[in-house]
């Protein structure tokens, strides 16, 4: 193996800088010459091919988004397509392909990878919703900027004493609403895998005031509905409070990548390197308990639905179950 | 003057809790103690007031919103409102008050005046936008908590090579939008003082391409409109570019006040009792070129407008005039 | 099971506000009164308690420190102290304890349980050197501090083409130091954990400048040696590099947890409860592989030493073996 | 003027990108191109120039450092190697040149006037000790790392009762030490520029504690002494206080810079670019009350002492003299 490619696709993801670099950096180790191609399956396509060198690459681990840029392709579902990547890919003599990004993503590394050529998956999203992997790179950061931005908005709903319903991404996942939300000590957090009774939210809600809190805080994980919408259902069963929405939107894409994240980036990015010189492919590298583990992609494509952690969800329904005398 | 009492009104600011910090050390300073009136003019109406130690504020000096709380009450427009709140002053005892908040607010402190309690005003708005002074708490942090929010989107946006409009805050007045804007390197600063024309904004954003850039942002102030509504029309003008819209809404407001804030909030608030003792009401504490200076409240009030900085959003134009040849 | 009580010991870790407003808010799920214990042991053995209601922890779950004070008290391994503690806790009719701090303050936890006072640990310590659990409360904190200081003093580092050498905390545990090491891209890591060679640690450094670096990044946990006897080493087997040597010290303690702190100690506040009403003791509540656990306190501290993940410190060295041909 | 010249110089600043960003910008504007130096005055003697685009500065604007690089190079002092960097402007068709630094860098562009090189100053450097100006880039940026790093402390601080004597960055300005000493609420500020007497500043920290404080915090300037020193000294004093002293050092430096320190060291690049447009040299630009100004840089270089807001000195003087009875 003299030579292989890395790229970016889907929703860019803080921490996928780390995970490039070091791609580059256990590339050189191994004597390896690593390509950086831009804007995902579309530059693989059309040969937007980089040289990547360890002075472009070690800035860059600290900061968010993709220095390699990614792009949607609905166009790589084809195999046509695929091919064309392939010759591409060929006719820059490189050996091995390396994509960071979500499952669907994963999918063009399996296709070119049963079309012979070699291309090893990492997960990269905020949204932390992949099947196999517990962890995925960029969610960390999410989960601290959303939670920085609700700590933003306490201070303001305390000074009116208000209830605030903050709505942070996550289409199919909750983790996002789970973690910042129970970091934020809020008092109820929706999301797309559980149902809920909003009249017990307003319940939940009130007892916190009835116990002294002078604010209160909602999570609501996109996915569920917009926040326009649930804050005109809440203030139906809540009339009594004085209720704002806010949503974050793209501020959680941003930022610099955390500690974490970085981290397990770049133990994510040096395997995936290991893993292509020992031959393997139509894999992907993630993290089950704190260490390295390899996903088949397969499996990982027909397992419909992420498993959010329940543990969390219970704890908080259990702190804000308050008892009232 | 043996007791005076500090409120906050309006919208909560990073820096009013600075401002009642350096109240309550300043007045034991003097000798004098001080209450807090808590919910502004409506706490102010039903005595809800509250002594204020040392150790009541020494963590404050460091937090967003403000520990007094605020709320609205129209009916403080009221004469016999306003005598109300007189009798619960002289009832407490109180020689005179201390207002923080908005132009609106200082209405109330003025009314009070002239029905023979002093009163005076510090400014504390996020907005920036009170006639005379050059500065108001708060500013400047929500400047700064705009500015890393852009500066966050500004990874997505470069990733994904696109434009993004972001609304900031400033319902009159552009200020916000016209400092973040030109620190974050923004390609068009929109604000409710200055005209624009649509299609030269995109222009400039297609010439910033052609120079290069991997991305354009467009500052936009809440007053001109809805960003929704802002990328539908721009959208029409520049269908070739791909455009998203963020609204950065709540998050403006809170988190901890800067270093400047936090320092014109002391000054303000300590002279805010220097004056009171000398037996100066119906006035505001403002800054002019960096110093203290004192303002008429009348004056301030009968002024219509606010002056936004001319020269920042003329040097934004000509920064973003580049010559394409 | 009617009333507990919660104290902090030991040095204070951002978190630990975060595991008191669980028990709190457990305990009140539960029908149990909180009692919050002053300056642990210390205030343990002086009844310094304080009832601690929602409205007392709802805003601290988001600060930095200790809301219960903590202090040395090196007094309280004397069993007469420890039963002055027991008589305290009856007379005030306390029916059980949690001690949030590190294995030394586990060790009281213990002895008390051994007298017939059921009590829990909880692990906090910015450290992350508790034999057992995989994670303390205010690690993630401060290793996230300790990373945005690095990056800080790598644009200077970087202006100046130069060599830092950061010290960060860590007597007898590297775990700050790899973390935020590796997440900052840095040339070598030195822990006490691992031996090293100071001119391997200068090669490194001169082969990453000779691959493209303007600036080179050591990391030193303090417990190898302070950093001016470092730079001192250094600076003899590397005269031809400028280097500079900082301490980041106590700011990595202070600042608002990080979301994975607060989550933690959120669940292992509440966990500890439980643990109480279901009448255990002489253990303390750890994670394992993202789950909560349970330990025996005699088994951690017979234990002599935290396990450091080694996988991250050699992928360190890994990334910085560049082929220098 | 067809091509210009800007180089970075001294310590670096946050704000100095976005000064050469605004260089670049309004030259572009002007249908003039820009030149960097590298390396300061050492890169202008050896000729080491690249081309500056839009591309090349537009994700600058936000980062810390310069991207030119800077080096000490006491050599252009000398009158013979000043003429060679005339040399090597002539040679790349250099009209004018702009340098961004202190005041020691200010000297080599009067000196490059002198000898028939129109050059023009930017003041940049952390300490705003610069004569005349009442601003210099990076101030604002420094003054709010010290303010984030001396709040974390203070977590500790009151966790464990304790006073700090936090080191800030001013070798000759008590400025950082003074904003941030305010803006922290702390005890005692002392600065090189104002004599004190430690026993007061004991005094006011007993004086704060008997009013509640339940932590202590001492701002010192580096200009004065080292911190240790400094604490030795105090302890003497004050053998009854629990006292730690912190250096931040290095961390100040680096970082994103403020908005305003970008807002306004863009003012001062694009208005740089104009004066050498309009024929001036010899001159710095800076700011006074806020706004754009121009000062000679012999009368700079004259003056001996930059002059300290003793407005705010004062005033923590005064807050911090309690009425103990």
């Amino acid at each position: 193996m003299k030579r292989i490619a890395v790229l970016t696709s889907g929703g860019d993801a803080p921490g996928m800088n780390a995970a490039i670099r070091a791609v580059v950096e256990q590339g050189l180790h191994h004597g390896i010459e690593v390509l950086g191609v831009r804007f995902g399956y579309k530059g693989l396509v059309e040969g937007d091919f980089i040289p990547l060198s360890i002075a472009d690459v070690h800035h860059k681990v600290k900061r968010g988004g993709t220095m390699l840029y990614t792009a949607r392709y609905p166009e790589f579902r084809e195999e046509a397509t695929q091919l064309l990547a392939i010759e591409q890919l060929k006719k820059h003599e490189i050996d091995g392909l390396i994509v960071i990004g979500g499952d669907g993503s994963f999918g063009g590394a399996l296709a070119l990878t049963k079309l012979g050529f070699p291309a090893i998956g990492i997960p990269g999203t905020i949204d932390n919703d992949i099947p196999g992997t517990e962890y995925t790179i960029g969610f960390d950061s999410a989960m601290t900027v959303a939670l920085e931005a609700i700590d933003n908005i306490s201070d303001t709903a305390a000074s009116h004493n208000r209830t605030f319903v903050v709505e942070v991404m996550g289409r199919h996942a909750g983790d996002i609403a789970i973690w910042a939300g129970i970091a934020a000590g809020s008092d109820a957090i929706i999301i797309p895998e559980e149902s809920y009774d909003i009249a017990d939210v307003a319940r939940r809600v009130d007892a916190g005031r009835a116990a002294g809190k002078d604010y209160s805080m909602i999570v609501l994980a996109e996915g569920v509905m917009g926040v326009e919408e649930f804050v005109k259902q809440y203030s139906e069963v809540a009339p009594h409070q004085s209720v704002r929405g806010v949503t974050l939107s793209h501020i959680q894409r941003g930022g610099n990548p955390t500690g974490r994240d970085r981290v397990f980036a770049t133990l994510m990015g040096a395997k995936s390197v290991d893993l292509l010189i020992h031959g393997q492919s139509g894999i992907y590298v993630g993290i089950i308990n704190e260490e390295l583990a390899v996903f088949d992609i397969v499996e990982t494509l027909e397992k419909t639905k992420h498993k959010v952690r329940e543990d969390l969800y219970e704890l908080n329904l259990e702190l804000t179950e308050r008892i009232i005398d």
